[in-house]
């Protein structure tokens, strides 16, 4: 006990260049945004930042304690994956089919699976290493409908004191009968896994219905009285993302104006509500997430794995109806949990529409931008003092075609510094994470090898 | 010399699971046209295949040999890239352009270092390695304008026993002043070459005019001349990429009824003629490639990452009037080298088209559909007898992501052998190339971590 309280008072310093953000580059000038300190160090108290500043003006006050070294490395802060599915790990990279088809020829066969607290568990272990293996350390995650997945991943993320935010998917219709729960049961089994496991040390609940076409009006309606009753967890579900989908909602809520009005009617759209997709989202809906402060989840990836659209960026981050928004990997529908790779599709889906995404402002979502989409930004995104130490360290050399293109050296311009972390967006990978730290501790690292 | 010669004149035999083509999946059923032999013998007599069948019925023929063994592998065919650009390795995953000032921002000013044959024998070396790295045997490759850049390039692949076509590119108009040559000038330097270079050892020369847009008539003329003067050299170049150039072009070439036309009357559509993209193409553009069975490059990875367009598959490979097809990288507007990756996006391509691009066509185009697009069918692009003994390993197991999804089995049917197959497109990259072999030799092998 003496020796673990040691360890955690203990300070830690960590010499590397730094970026991170300290402000949103969709709306502010780069200068203003983007912190680059080019030879750095990080002085991490108690799992949490102490200061960051240049080695030179810092290692006269810090020179007793031992400093961990990245030279030629990058340190961020951990990336934040908005929108992923734990049970779908196994069944990634399902061919051939579009959103419905693809949920009942692969994912409902699939998550029967998780019943089985020993196969969630399994699974729940290699999920939670992918996602440090790719530097991702925090995530809004669908569990499955049983309770017991809930149960396996939060035991999974709390042995590794992760920041994880995660649900049991709540599911009364239009999906296989051993998939599905009742309106009351998801209530009182939501309920339960709240009380048990919110706010347990790093963890968050959200209220996860899998979304409007496998709830009842009932099952929504409790869905949000669930989110009165704790006003501080999550909702978390899917909203517009395939036109077959946004036409069947139609034809089931008839008295409703559109897709996001069905959950606003059951009371689900609010400033903790996280919607991944959105790709067929009206302008008016976009204005009436503005308005509740809700966020969307961008997953790239997966809307061109399936095919369903192009998301329209520039509708979130727009300067009159500005969307929280994060980047979301989707897996299994996204084909990668890598949120550089996720950032370089979403750089192709702006391409697509003559627009541009600049690699800051695709590790803004990544960081900072994901954890406001969370409303976390107070304590992780950044390296600013009391926030928590969740941060990886990048390679920018970590491929033989990496180390070629951005030779052997660190850039020591902002706009250098633009185009190398471009390149680990678009070459990167898993490979470009050298090391994953939780909380100050290191908890994945990359052999040295290309 | 003499062990050369005992070495040459050896056999060797490989036991793997092995799979190729033997005709297309696009216009023939799977059971016809795909070769899964799950527990195989390959046999390689100087360099070239002798025979291809299970392990059980031709051990004992070759009872005599050692065998190399890769089980729990997959023998295929090596990949054929049949679009990329050698001097734009280093600069691979530049940001933020559409095509035409991605040219002029990123491509014209790196090329100008390929007139130093120093470092255009060092980028060629190393975009050669990273090839083979990602199982490419044969590429059809742009070099830059100068002759030093395509001496350079058939050097590296002459030292390394290759089946590669290029040419010097032809530009006389339109770009930087150091990087035109004259209609005459690339007249006289690319029949040099061809003379030196076309036919020697396993090389191939394409006579390769940029575009229109930086070739004046009388170049494009000359270019139908060689071809003439050398009716089995190839034609590489671009078409119809993006919306502006397909605008500029009808600007230049006013006298002509479209951007396939401008070539036409040049003499430059044929047989061995390769396009790449075609992005834009119309119905009489893709039916008169069609009538004179000249080819196309489909180049996803690059057409997404500039905001080119979505290539119209089924057109190419229509019943009625099928192209000739290939997958291209496009390096460097192509971020990746793996022809795996960019089946990925080929996928991704068609899903966002609402049409499907099944695993095994995919890797028909990787494979013997880039062989009949070259024209090369004869020798390369499936384990026929007397073919050339290029082919790769791949590792189904190569990442831990992958190892979880296909456990630790092969598939023992065709539709299990699609699915896994699918996830090496999806998830494989150049991690999931074990070994390549050229002409029966080994040229790379990874290293057996995950």
């Amino acid at each position: 006990m003496l020796n673990v309280q040691l360890s955690n008072n203990s300070l830690r310093a960590f010499r590397s260049s730094f970026l991170d953000f300290v402000d949103d580059p969709f709306y502010v000038a780069q200068t203003k945004c983007v912190r680059y300190i080019p030879d750095g160090l990080l002085i991490v108290e108690n799992g949490k930042v102490k200061e960051l500043g240049s080695y030179e003006s810092l290692k006269d006050k810090y020179s007793d304690i031992s400093i961990t070294a990245y030279p030629k490395m990058l340190c961020m802060p951990g990336f934040i994956d908005t929108h992923i599915h734990f049970p779908q790990t196994e069944m990634i990279a399902a061919y051939g089919e579009q959103l419905l088809e693809w949920l009942n020829k692969y994912t409902f066969p699939t998550e029967q699976k998780f019943k089985d607290k020993a196969y969630a568990n399994k699974v729940a272990s290699i999920f939670l290493d992918e996602l440090l293996r790719n530097g991702t350390t925090t995530a809004l995650v669908f569990a499955a409908v049983y309770p017991e997945s809930v149960e396996a991943f939060f035991e999974a993320a709390s042995q590794r004191n992760l920041r994880m935010i995660a649900g049991k998917v709540m599911m009364d219709r239009n999906a296989p009968d051993l998939l599905q729960d009742t309106a009351e049961s998801s209530y009182q089994q939501s309920k339960q896994l709240i009380q048990k496991w919110h706010k347990k040390q790093r963890l968050l609940y959200a209220v996860t219905p899998r979304f409007a076409i496998t709830s009842s009006d009932e099952q929504l309606r409790l869905a949000g009285k669930l989110l009165d009753e704790f006003p501080d967890v999550y909702l978390h579900t899917h909203l517009s993302e395939n036109q077959s989908e946004v036409a069947w909602v139609k034809q089931l809520f008839p008295q409703c104006s559109g897709y996001l009005d069905v959950y606003e009617q059951a009371g689900l759209v609010r400033n903790r509500s996280v919607f991944a997709h959105g790709v067929q989202l009206t302008d008016a809906e976009f204005q009436r997430l503005s308005e509740v402060k809700a966020a969307i989840a961008f997953c790239p990836t997966s809307n061109l794995f399936l095919g369903s659209g192009l998301f329209k960026i520039e509708k979130a981050k727009s300067v009159e109806h500005p969307v929280k928004l994060g980047l979301g990997t989707d897996v299994g529908a996204g084909t990668s949990f890598s949120i550089l790779q996720t950032a370089l599709e979403a750089y192709k889906v702006a391409q697509l529409r003559q627009q541009k995404l600049s690699p800051f402002q695709a590790l803004f979502l990544a960081t900072l931008g994901g954890a406001r989409a969370l409303n976390l930004d107070n304590i992780i995104g950044n390296f600013d003092p009391g926030k928590e130490a969740d941060f990886i360290v990048l390679d920018l050399h970590a491929t033989p075609l990496m180390a070629f293109r951005n030779q052997d050296i660190m850039p020591t311009s902002i706009e250098a510094l633009a185009d190398t972390v471009f390149s680990a967006i678009a070459l990167g990978g898993d490979r470009a994470i050298r090391a994953t730290y939780i909380m100050g501790e290191l908890a994945h690292e990359r052999a040295n090898t290309r």
